[in-house]
């Protein structure tokens, strides 16, 4: 499976969709039930792709046909939704999952019982389709990233025009939000001046980051995840790095959930794995908190909870936490027991992270970036 | 108490929170325990103003002397904030409110011991010294809103200097993201061509609007509250509604906390009840979803839950909830039992909304825009 071969036609998209009604209309032609083939979306057919370096999903298949009420329910509506999709397709209209989950009241035996089962059918259609949930026009209902710094993008606009918005000149404090599609149809990556992107998890760093003019003097873009990445946020550093070749660095809480943050990016997550040659920057350097950082700057720290040693566990044995400096980070935060937040660093003044922080650790053979 | 005189100088920020120090330094010359005084901050000193049409505080004060520890400490912390705010007017910063938190690790027994004593603190400020928290240069973490409409505003970006931007053509899909401060010194109402603005609870139905070209066909702003709306966000609402003399008409879910980010909007929310004739949107109007939308378009619904019925509630005695109109709806809400989603109206399609529902509800005499 590859969605290396970007970016679908509207064409492509119908065909490949009409391409799941078919294997249907086949199979009852020939008088046997209709069926649907996609992999089994199981944690055990997930496995890491040591080459690719992202997570994939294996060879294993699962068959739904209409023998039982619920498979022949859930082909019902992967019908229903490519006629929903070709509709939208045509009308040049979009969609957010939560609509669609409404929509489905008109679709009698196809309904939707959960906003759940929208969204897992919607990954199931891609799986199937190898197309892309923003090549079915749906939208998620979380806000992308905001970038600020030196580079300019052209955005699409409603009415058709291209629009040049250089991320640094032409955007307010809170900068440029990127929309939900970042595809080429909607987005074009148009200059830089920058040596690397810096993504920053919590929204109070992004804003430090910027009054202190750090993109400027570290000539970097910024970019304020907000929490677990959206899709159109990794799918840009993606991107970005592809197009333009530059770094990403993340810089996150001292957590074992910012770890995870720092994994998606770099490596792709279980529930997008099937798009995880697609969306994740391989190579992307975690840069801090550190659990080292803790004790080298000796930040203001909280106890982690049992949760959180449940996730660091967890980690240790997660291939994409596999190499000797993980688990070294890993191993010292159990043994400290403490976390951190980035806006710790606030202890040692507003300039600190700025001025001392980001310079070492950018510095640091670790990371290796030139400051 | 009144804001109404902004906006404050550098100056006069400084001498209002100079006057806190004097206080507590006249007392002191005199030989007796420095003290500070303010009012008392509990629900029973919140009333409504009828005449304003928005809450504020009473007349019943309190005060704090330095005679327990813990008054001596919130003491020190006032002069340790003061010092920190004048540094930061001086310096030309910002700080968010978790900073500032982190920051009094180095104030000795000053420190706070929870993000909430600092937040609380910042409030008493503004109380006593008649100055916001965006005089005190203190943001919160929260992002504002975002705006799509046929408005100019200038902001001044970190550089000096002023930005035009129209917030339908010099802005991407996600549209124009409001900054924290929304004072004139750092933003201008410039021109507007619309007749009203709508701020829309969630952002599915924000995007909705949007693709549907409602601001046009309408000739309104759209606003994004992203759930209960951050202070800048209500604060941009009332200057154009001040400025620009433009109806606010509120868009939510039929749900009781939707209802509740209506009041805060029309009529201030008790935690901001000291600048509530600063941040309220005194005759904002509540579109819908209303409880007869859901029997009148027969929308898919949700059980109210006993958090529901508690929160409705506790409505019908809130004098925000006390005319007629409200009364109605809400018994009519706890009578149905029921509770539905804007995005519910995607059950007749994409269009429904913007053909059918929202120029029927703007049209009826309850709400009167025309259209």
């Amino acid at each position: 499976m590859s969605f290396s071969s970007r970016k679908k036609s509207k064409e492509e998209v119908i065909e490949a969709l009409h391409g799941v009604a078919s294997e249907m209309h086949d199979k009852m032609v020939k008088g046997v039930p209709p069926t649907m083939t996609l992999p089994v979306r199981s944690k055990s057919n997930i496995g890491f792709d040591q080459r690719l370096g992202v997570y994939k999903y294996g060879k294993k298949k699962t068959v739904r046909d209409a023998t039982s009420l619920g498979s022949a329910r859930q082909l019902l509506r992967s019908l229903h939704v490519t006629e929903f999709v070709e509709e939208m397709i045509h009308a040049g209209k979009t969609s957010t999952l939560r609509e669609m989950y409404y929509i489905s009241e008109g679709w009698g035996n196809g309904k939707f019982h959960s906003q759940n089962e929208s969204n897992n059918l919607a990954e199931d259609l891609e799986i199937v389709t190898k197309c892309l949930r923003e090549d079915f026009r749906l939208r998620p209902e979380e806000d992308g990233a905001r970038i600020i710094g030196n580079v300019t993008f052209e955005e699409r606009n409603r009415r058709g025009n291209w629009m040049r918005i250089n991320c640094r000149d032409d955007v307010g404090d809170s900068g440029y939000g990127v929309p939900y599609n970042v595809e080429s149809e909607k987005l074009r990556l148009i200059e830089e001046d920058i040596d690397f992107v810096m993504a920053i998890e919590t929204g109070g760093m992004f804003d430090r980051l910027i009054e202190n003019g750090f993109d400027e003097e570290a000539r970097c873009a910024l970019i304020h995840l907000k929490g677990q990445p959206a899709r159109s946020t990794r799918r840009i550093m993606r991107r970005i790095s592809d197009e333009w070749k530059k770094p990403i660095v993340v810089f996150a809480d001292c957590d074992p959930w910012s770890f995870r943050i720092y994994a998606s990016i770099a490596y792709g997550a279980i529930k997008t794995a099937h798009i995880s040659e697609y969306l994740a920057s391989k190579g992307a350097i975690y840069l801090g908190i550190t659990a080292d950082d803790i004790l080298a700057y000796d930040l203001p720290s909280d106890d982690l909870t049992k949760q959180d040693l449940g996730a660091l566990e967890a980690e240790l044995s997660d291939p994409r936490f596999s190499t000797g400096w993980w688990q070294q980070q890993i191993e010292m935060m159990k043994e400290l027991g403490k976390k951190a937040e980035q806006q710790s660093l606030a202890k040692y003044g507003l300039d600190f992270v700025t001025d001392t922080y980001l310079p070492e650790k950018l510095a640091h053979p670790d990371v290796g970036l030139p400051y």
